[in-house]
């Protein structure tokens, strides 16, 4: 799969809520990067374990409301990617809207780096 | 200014349409990275001076009927921020919608490369 793709099929899958789908597209050595550490976590973590703990964690830790996935906008080996979103974060029980902004690279046909931008703590 | 006040202002300066204000922010030794190079251009510029030139070609070349800017999304030393624009090409007359995503990076207080994140050709 191009890159592109590979961006669309992401795209596709997180707009369906298929999001855990989505891990056949990753490398085994992904890097994942916030833009703030998550609390009792860490800003970067490597390999598809740990970047399915965390997201096992987004998803026990909030109710979603709604998700709007926009993009993807490629450029080379790289794609960025637009989420917004409208959850309830379960343990304080507030609702919030985020927003955030991914960019992705692309080798050998697996997403191996993804980077998340968004303002804020976390 | 912190890379989220460089990230803020530039921004503000676009939803208003001071896109030229906005050199103040840039490095002299700006890179500037398109996803396709431009018809007659190249697909990277060096300098004020070129992306001053190629911002010239693109005001020249199109009519804006609307432009939205979206963001900024930070992370670290880095931010992404959107472009949805509704133009038309003046030389072929054609009406287009054009979105895309922009990532800069900013070193010593100045933003010192953009790259732009688009579909399609140019």
């Amino acid at each position: 799969m191009t890159t592109l793709d590979i961006a669309n099929k992401l795209v596709d899958l997180c707009k369906q809520g298929k999001n855990a789908e989505a891990k056949a597209l990753y490398s085994e050595e992904i890097v994942s990067i916030e833009a703030f550490a998550p609390p009792g976590g860490q800003k970067e973590v490597k390999g598809l374990a740990a970047l399915q703990a965390k997201s096992k964690w987004w998803v026990d830790n909030h109710e979603i409301h709604s998700a709007v996935v926009t993009g993807p906008w490629p450029n080379g080996d790289r794609f960025i990617v637009g989420f917004h979103y409208d959850v309830t974060h379960k343990p304080s029980g507030q609702r919030i809207k985020m927003e955030e902004a991914a960019l992705y690279t692309v080798e050998n046909g697996k997403i191996v780096r993804e980077e998340f931008f968004y303002a804020g703590g976390a």
